[in-house]
């Protein structure tokens, strides 16, 4: 869920960046006392979601705009489907258009694309599609909030979340075993050690050390199926680097537990989603 | 430009976002006098920009960290090439690592592809391409850069920043008459009346109030075509409504002014940087 | 119009301010179940405004709060007029009302002048007076809405908004052609290009790259007059430079579009409004 | 003295204000690597203050600005006297310009015109001139500074700072006995609790319950004169209601401690302060 | 009184801190239809002060959440008694016991430590008991309720509100003479003067200045003694130095005026109250 | 470690809250070219955290302030060991003396106690103290350093950090089972589940579902030795409710691997250290 008190904050300021300095065009066309009444419509089909959003920008507008969920969030809409509709003053409907779309638009692409990758799974696999930390600077709940709606999971959500060892943390600290010790050491016990390994030596260590996750980076299906039978249920098995939609099925059909992807956030493009008034 | 009291509020933002509850991996594996030096190098060919936040983001978290640009803000930069080298505290790179990258890659990702769709236009074509208001909450300032940064140029910055009329305007003032007369007398001086227009009787009826700007929304070639005669040099002419980057040659060989694109902001894809470490 | 979004974190950080450590006085001396009633008088003749900013500042302090407009914004109030009635707990009222009375007797003397500017110029001319940004830091949306509100217009609310080519630029330009050229090629086409000159010759040269709007700087009626022969329609004519009350008929008269004014800003006096208690 | 941590908030927000979409003007008529000279002088007598916030204006823009005291904050400068010099990037110095100057013309706005209230008093006279709490919402910290720069005194700073019984207070509790009673006891012992009077009869009743400050409000000069005597230095003395500068010097020679004057803050005019381009 | 414009900010915050990344626990455990009803209760004898903060965490989370008092702030509670009642969705009063507990738990343990030290003072002694600046960063204001709520009073509320003179002030001014004769030409009329003095000698020459509060540091009972007789009311007397509670009921009997303590906010230990779930 | 981005913002608020109004006492008795030299002394033994809050302090104050840190953060300190070192403008030393101390005093309070805690563990037992959510509001992140600076564990740092099913998360789904199902399916793999138990029963059930993590709540020595025998490893094994310090040794004795406590952080009390002045 996204709770008011963190969106509140966000779209008070998103607001302030479109609408700052006003609005000489609506105030200047549209008679104060029209009101208006429009629905948020599909223009491709796509999975929905971004109505909270929606709702805190004409609250904060104008607490007469009514806001009415068509949908559920996450929901699959066709092209045409209705998502939102609203009522209110038609100035207001006006000035918070763009923001709202932008929001929506942007969070159902997310959703869009978490979904059309958590369908390329093998049939039956209980692998888990989730995000990575490349969101988009200042929107991190929200995206994965999106990530969420489209069927997709939630990896840690900052650094100081669980503890996550890089290559260049195993360098720094002289292999994998120091510093999985010292990471076991400094973490609270409320979070899971994961560690990221390159080849199946690494691998190896990394179970031995017992890690809670073992993150496959860059591995072949080829070398992905070896580590399973290697690991043999001793960890949660991540795999990330860069996989493709289409890798999905096979990756997913080796067993796997999560799969990781960037680009769900960091290049989603934005579904196509417009306001029709009907009044 | 980037002016330094923008973007150090959003940098400051962000880096609490990501590292807000710290970063325990770091800080147990990486010896807190270990010194690092890495480069930011392209991993495709693309559209550099970004380096004044990449500045911000290690200048609020250790000032002894040294960010020496490699090539200009809108530089092309090919596969391997790099962009940043920097040096430091080894903890204060990797903690900041994850944000600078993704600031660089989603505004070089936004001037690659405006670079892309300047490069379509015709040969001799003095046209502009500009973003839109479809930007992403929160980083339209950043994002506006990185079109320019790509060879673009930008629309109004925001709701307050020019009159920009349309359907719902003109249909809640009873035409585009009295928007454009009731826009005129409430605006500015210092901005420019914009009207779009979706049929050749509406461009008349613009043309007729002498507006400063006429938006040719989803017309095809040949409306622009003979939309152009009908103007003649009365008014600076946009083309807008989703135009792809197939037809962005034939348009801009038909003389317009300016060809907007949404996606140039809403669905740009990251692109693909990294950090590399030398020491 | 005064947007929600604005006004709600202006008004917040005033309360704070004046309130932030409570009011020691009001809470010993008034008992908390005591209602009272008020009127907001005018104690001189004034043009009044500020009313959205008198609510919000009632509504963030106590929801129970009635504040009832009983002018429009922008009406003359003759001394003894009453522009809002407030209905409530006397504690709420007490807290409220010097920063009630700060923000609409400041707005409300800013109107007053500008409308003083206004009612000087001649008869039938179609001039307009403008602020500049010589606002009071961190108050400029709400003393541009109040000029407004006074008769006046808006000038470019910001350094984003316009450009507007001065002395220096011309200078580190090397000349106004190559300043208008330069600023041309980068500024968006939703604004227009302003230039202020200081000479005929230099207006000639502007007139020549075809600025949309010259800025006569510090001319005297005389270069004014001869200016407008000169101009004859092909720009936008604003005046500026310290223009008193008593030049306003005599410049309006001679056609000129715009004059620009700092003093409706950075001089206005605050004019005389006073809360009496009604019950 | 203006503490840091305070200004500096402030002024972020205001160059933000102003410069948050960047100044393309500025940004193409200046080449990048220019660098300038100006002063900040005087184009009338004035007393000028400010010189904390142009530094700190120049800081937040970019730390190789210079920026140089060549008065004294309070100092008189006649007209062409220079106040502060300013060496740096020559984009940076136009960016700063306004902004700069808006607040350096009202701070030495309000010392110079409570400079003229202090050099009215009557030869001899101790009285202070004091402020209010009418001043500029969100500027008051600013404002307090620039009254005492010009010779004057501060009033309480806010609601919470002291106690100050006024007429609405006194009819809610049932008379001054109770209001001081009631006060006194509810407010720390680290403030003195001030007390409003409108006749004789009240003045008796607050100095009968051993008010630290009585304030005669409206009285004419007769009744402060009787006032003083019936006080006979039982309580210190403020006048206030709206008076001139004429009526300061007669009652500085009455012997009263202080007139405190809205006037101050929320009617001063700006000065006529301007950036003289040197090199 | 805790002004909703204060703590509205500070809740957000708080908010934000706790609940910024969402509560997967309650949104997987709980239905999003469950409503639930509980009571604040105390499960040791204190003193309750906090409801406004508890009213104000739920009303940013949900508005639907009734929240009623039923105890007074300040008021004594045995254990078992209950302070609040809560009504709402069960998700809501789960994510939002935390905080309110954490609230109500510290500014309770506040007042009830300094009702034990009012408790402590002589029979029909007048002394107040009073907060230092020892307070919580963040929290002075909740703080300082919390210890009127406990019957005690507050201090100055920060370095603005009054002068105080320390050693380190004498010791750089160069005798207290000096330090109050140039801090009573600063300060406002409408704070005190108040100095702290470490033998009788400094006593005497505060005293011959006439400063309104002595503040006898680290006096021994006899010292306090023979000083009340030597100020013999020509001042308010605070006494100061990590008074214990044991010497409160001595000290009060000498009839000094105010005994200050840091340990009201800088060493009281939260007391325990609970959510008790009744549906 | 306490990230600059995070205590940046949050000194910044905290030097407002207590100096944004300024001070006079300061300002007025100590010349203002006067330079001091400090030290910040243990006044009782102590355990020695803050460090990184007084150089914020004091950077933010006025750069040219000199702060050397003549012992490590954690470390013992007996009482008239020196802590800090701060050389710099008299008046900076004076006007950031408070909040630097509030900081350390409290920081070190939390440091010490917890290290008490710690020396209190059975002799060779590896068992955890840890901090609760029970953390001041607003200082979350500097309480869990200073429980780490004394010997400490973190547990989750908020409710989006880890599931922690206690009670009422039971009770609304129905069972363990449920809760922990659900719970599993919802959170990410980065995060361990934790379950409250209150009885063998519930502990069994628990361990039958692999929660990772048991919470033993408000159990008696003898049934945590019960408890010990039937996890027999199979998870983690954390002991809370209000567990005395007297508990500890028999606690850790038993083998359990983290004993939870609020009281490190609701009720620790300031230790005493003073600013000495040396210069």
């Amino acid at each position: 869920m996204l709770e008011l008190p963190v969106i509140r904050e966000l779209v008070s300021r998103c607001l302030i960046e479109d609408l700052g300095r006003g609005d000489t065009t609506t105030d200047s066309c549209v008679p104060h006392d029209a009101v208006g009444r429009a629905t948020m419509d599909a223009r491709e089909d796509l999975v929905f979601c971004g109505a909270p959003l929606v709702e805190e920008v004409f609250a904060q507008l104008d607490p007469r705009v009514q806001v009415e969920r068509l949908c559920d969030e996450g929901e699959r809409l066709p092209a045409g489907g209705a998502a939102i509709s609203l009522e209110g003053p038609s100035r207001t409907l006006l000035k918070g258009e763009r923001l709202s779309l932008n929001f929506a638009q942007r969070m159902s692409g997310v959703a869009t694309l978490t979904r059309s990758f958590v369908d390329a799974m093998a049939s039956g696999a209980s692998t888990r599609i989730t995000d990575t930390r490349k969101t988009t600077p200042g929107l991190r709940i929200v995206e994965r909030y999106a990530v969420r709606c489209g069927g997709g999971h939630s990896h840690r959500s900052d650094l100081g979340a669980a503890v996550l060892i890089k290559d260049n943390h195993v360098a720094a600290a002289g292999g994998i075993t120091p510093s999985v010790t010292r990471a076991r050491a400094a973490a609270t016990h409320a979070t899971r050690i994961m560690c990221e390994v390159d080849t199946m030596e690494q691998l190896r260590e990394a179970l031995d050390v017992r890690v809670d996750v073992v993150v496959l980076d860059n591995f072949s299906n080829e070398q992905i199926s070896a580590a399973m039978k290697l690991i043999d249920g001793r960890a949660v098995v991540e795999v990330s680097g860069a996989v493709s939609k289409e890798r999905i099925t096979e990756i997913s059909a080796l067993g796997v537990d999560v799969i990781s992807i960037g680009a769900l956030t960091h290049s989603a493009r934005a579904v196509d989603l417009g306001l029709d008034w009907t009044g």
